[in-house]
């Protein structure tokens, strides 16, 4: 079974897990003997940024932290055990951003990766050679090796000025509370997907969309030109899951991601926003799954509602053994 | 009074706390009032190196975290309180140069330091501005602003081939053990001194040759071309202290750097080899310091015996206040 996701960070990286345990592969780290089952994330890197002169890829990062073994289970997000020496001592010396936290053990993973980019090394076989280390027991890869920045224009809190800032800027330094005039993923025009990712699409005998932000997340994986082609040419079935609970993001504040691109906050506009494979001319879903008691109503795709928090490793694979069953794909 | 001294790392910072406490300023940090008299370091940059793709200054690091009170005076090197999360982390990715100790604290220096290379930033400006923060009480000068950085060619321990490493891979990994076929300080035939080197050797009252290491501390910083001719022309004069008592290093394996250049490890043999100004095409000494009960005939230098341990910051001042006197320098 060839099974391709599409995913962002933290929730991402939460519903593979729910994926792997459905697969009977462990959810954290590789299993024991070789699987007959063979998972592709395609992973969000317009979060991506240079900070401290070190390259930074926060939804990589979060996958592979988490597959690893290495996460923070409480916060959600970085290392476990971590400690935030660096980060006091980069402050000392006055340096910018120390808004956004890195953690000890986390610099180290942007100080292998940063040194291999010098080196000439492309994301994707620097993101391999750091999931040696971690063995997340799914094959990780960026959506692309260029650089591909989400910027948003906003009122920039204090000054009023109007300028784009880093996407992480907004979210993480703003709380992305300065209204969003318009998110655009710098550099994704001229933007080829990574090796692999085509490929694993192409092959896949599903493609699960995960419920992360279908703005920031998964819409930038889809402004790479090529991956939406390849999503909806694909022979597989494409099932696309609703972050989006009664009307309220399930995480993060993807409200605010929405309303600029003038999508309401609901299971259903995340859906049509999406849109049918098969009857519109950009749709990339033949499946939605909503949560238990939303409606939505997609033209030309077959929406069921499950339960749809992610709130152990069982729920989750519930969650995505729906999917499998919403797009015909029988696990054995 | 403006005083020069050409320095490298742990014993060139500690010969500095001294000079400043000669001159009634504290030895640690700034003074609270503007002084008259202003030390100017010119510091080796022949150690540094980059590892893990951050550039290493250790002999400028050293001078700047012990004149700013961030020194670790247990072990000489290094920061206070230091802890070693990157580095074990480092070493969990399967990095090479876990063999250099760096810790946390450090790799914050080193971060913002390649932050500012990269952007374009010179050494000598990059050094004034980690001096913002650590406010040295000294004019801290790297040597150069080019790359220079000290190889050694020895027979590789392990495999016997031989080969050229870089002066830290042979001083920290391999200890100094296996023999110095040669010592060159790669790069220094095309490198200038950084700005106002020369105008600091020519502008002064006294220069100071710090008891560091005759090769790879003070040796290199006279291999840059331009300061062996400003240390020859200089009014002021030029005094050394020999890092050689008793016929041992005082710290560091100076025996085995100075036998690869075919000098004996005696305060006779060092202060001939740096040589008279008066009297040889290259030398650089008016004066030459030795310990007491030592003798050293050194053609045209004036030599004198004082104790020159620098157990304490009054016994380095001690040796400072000598050496003042023997290049007939009042201090007032």
């Amino acid at each position: 079974m060839k099974v391709v996701a599409v995913v962002g960070g933290v929730g991402g990286a939460r519903f593979l897990l729910g994926v792997k345990h459905l697969l009977g592969l462990p959810a954290v780290g590789e299993p024991p003997e070789p699987s007959p089952h063979e998972i592709t994330a395609v992973v969000n890197t317009a979060d991506d940024m240079w900070l401290h002169g070190l390259r930074i890829c926060p939804d990589l990062d979060s996958c592979m932290y988490t597959l690893g073994g290495g996460i923070d289970t409480e916060r959600g997000w970085g290392r476990a055990g971590e400690s935030w020496v660096v980060r006091e001592e980069l402050a000392a010396y006055g340096t910018e951003g120390s808004w956004f936290n890195l953690g000890d053990r986390d610099f180290a993973t942007h100080i292998v990766r940063t040194r291999m980019m010098r080196a000439g090394y492309e994301l994707s076989d620097i993101t391999a050679a750091l999931c040696d280390r971690w063995k997340p027991g799914v094959r990780l890869l960026p959506m692309t090796d260029d650089r591909v920045e989400t910027h948003v224009v906003i009122d920039e809190p204090g000054t009023g000025e109007r300028k784009a800032v880093h996407f992480q800027e907004w979210w993480v330094r703003y709380r992305a509370e300065p209204k969003a005039e318009s998110i655009v993923p710098v550099g994704a025009d001229e933007s080829s997907p990574a090796p692999g990712v085509v490929e694993a699409i192409t092959e896949a005998d599903i493609v699960l969309i995960a419920p992360s932000n279908p703005v920031v997340s998964v819409g930038t994986v889809l402004s790479v030109p090529g991956v939406r082609t390849a999503l909806r040419k694909t022979s597989a079935p494409v099932v696309g899951v609703s972050p989006i609970v009664r009307g309220k993001a399930v995480r993060g504040m993807a409200d605010a991601c929405l309303s600029a691109i003038g999508v309401e906050t609901t299971a259903e506009a995340v859906g049509r926003h999406y849109g049918s494979r098969a009857c519109s001319s950009e749709g990339i879903l033949d499946g939605w799954l909503v949560h238990s008691g939303d409606a939505a109503d997609v033209p030309n795709v077959a929406v069921r509602a499950v339960p749809l928090m992610m709130s152990d490793v069982d729920a989750t694979a519930a969650m995505a053994r729906a999917a499998f069953d919403l797009g015909g794909v029988d696990i054995a």
